[in-house]
């Protein structure tokens, strides 16, 4: 273990031990990002892959690290949960009897009902000290070595607190968000599931769908090679992690089939119109969404 | 009109008057990049925004302009045609009678069928000095103030000659390509346009379709609040010109349509096995995808 530097005093929300549970892209850049701020004095990780928590410690990313889950949490004050969605409720089932007095458990999962509905299966209810959230950062790549201190800055975290979450414990995870640098919003967790499945869930579906139909056909090589920006750019979200997104589909299947459902209509509708050259319909849709777009940039 | 440098002796493939037919991103890059590589005497540029040409004669990327397009090329030993494809056969129309002779007409179209029927139609066969191509490359921006030189650097050009091109006129297109830094392909135009269906038309479609469906639902303004970069980037070709889109997708319809076809087919598939909890159909499709897009970078 390696000597760590105490707690800054300027932080205003000082955590003595930390435990991240699933030390990659996620876990990682919480890690470095409160490290960095001066938040947290001693970080424990824990996870199956014994080269990247090695890799995490030479980084300096955590302290030490367990491969025995009540291990690495039996001591933390702050647990903070950054695994598929589908594994969330194994890890709590594994930790509950183990966890510390007055310990405060957050994660950063893309779905929430079904965090919620782990957590009181797990429980019997959603304990106070339990905290959802959700970063709405990342990038396609996975792993340690991907993770960055900046990566939250300036982006936003949504939390889906319930009604019997402790105060205390809500306002010390919004409070570390803020020393990672993102703006912390609150929202309900149903709310929040809708959301995400049309900006996040479905964009990521349609571009592993369309990558995955494109690889199959007969000319994939040549389809791949003349690729340009706009297609890199567009399938950019088809490189991510292939089991926290089967985790996030099934988790969010309400509302994400809702939301495919919608797509495949409009898709229809397009898709008649250039069979019956109504370019006025083409017109429409284009100039509709390009002036959205260029809107939301 | 301005006072211009001679064309280099470095050039292989001199040009003393070259006629820019629609001076955009396309058109104004192409002139900026044989302007800067020295091949080009005199460029006149044609097209229906005054005030864009005006500016394309301030960044001189174009000498002289003419509102009327018989003016414009009367002159021109090369006409390079950028307009959208769905605009070629009328420019090809008001053109025939006042070509110069051994004129050289080449297209940046990017279906190539539906240009090389334009052109059947007009002349009633299509001349051998028509060489019909397709550069890779843009960007979601549109006019000369978004043109650069070296947008077709390092990037590809697809030519569609026919049986009965004239070599030289090929010879020369070809070699002015190269002078602006880009790979020049050969390939027959109908392959071209199922490449093209594949790798463009298609991803353009479902991106200007996702921004639509999303900008209709109640939520849309909380949607594109908690959009992330990944949305960001996987919609930036709904950002594009919607009539030159439109024009696309009318003229590939036949090669469009099968790849929507399949398209939606897989999506239902995915869909399905979303609705029946498949994980392993999932993650197979994700797995696939994302070894294919990580070859593909």
């Amino acid at each position: 273990m390696t000597s760590q530097p105490a707690v800054s005093s300027g932080c205003l929300c000082p955590v003595a031990n930390l435990t991240i549970v699933g030390v990659g892209l996620i876990g990682g850049s919480f890690a470095r990002a409160i490290r960095e701020a001066g938040c947290v004095q001693h970080i424990t990780g824990y996870g199956r892959n014994t080269e990247n928590l090695k890799l995490a410690v030479e980084l300096n990313v955590i302290d030490d690290y367990s491969l025995d889950v009540e291990t690495a949490i039996h001591n933390a004050d702050l647990i903070f949960i950054a695994t598929p969605v589908g594994s969330i409720k194994q890890i709590l089932t594994d930790i509950k009897t183990s966890l510390k007095e007055g310990v405060i458990i957050t994660d950063a999962g893309s779905t929430k009902t079904s965090v919620i509905n782990a957590a009181k299966d797990v429980f019997g209810f959603v304990p106070p000290f339990f905290i959802p959230g959700h970063p709405i950062a990342g990038t396609e790549y996975s792993g340690v070595s991907a993770s960055f201190a900046s990566l939250y800055q300036d982006h936003r975290v949504i939390l889906t607190p319930l009604e019997d979450s402790d105060p205390d414990a809500l306002k010390l995870v919004s409070c570390l968000w803020y020393a990672a640098g993102a703006h912390v919003v609150r929202m309900k967790h149903v709310h929040h599931d809708r959301i995400l499945a049309a900006t996040s869930h479905l964009p990521h579906l349609l571009a592993f769908s369309l990558v995955d139909t494109l690889a199959s056909v007969d000319q994939r090589q040549e389809i791949f090679d003349f690729a340009a920006g706009g297609f890199k750019d567009f399938t950019r979200i088809a490189s991510s992690d292939p089991v926290m997104w089967q985790d996030i589909c099934l988790a969010n299947k309400e509302a994400l089939l809702e939301h495919i459902e919608l797509f495949t209509q409009d898709l229809a509708k397009l898709s008649r119109a250039i069979k019956n050259n109504d370019a006025d319909y083409l017109q429409r849709v284009f100039r509709r969404a390009k002036r959205t777009r260029d809107d939301f940039v």
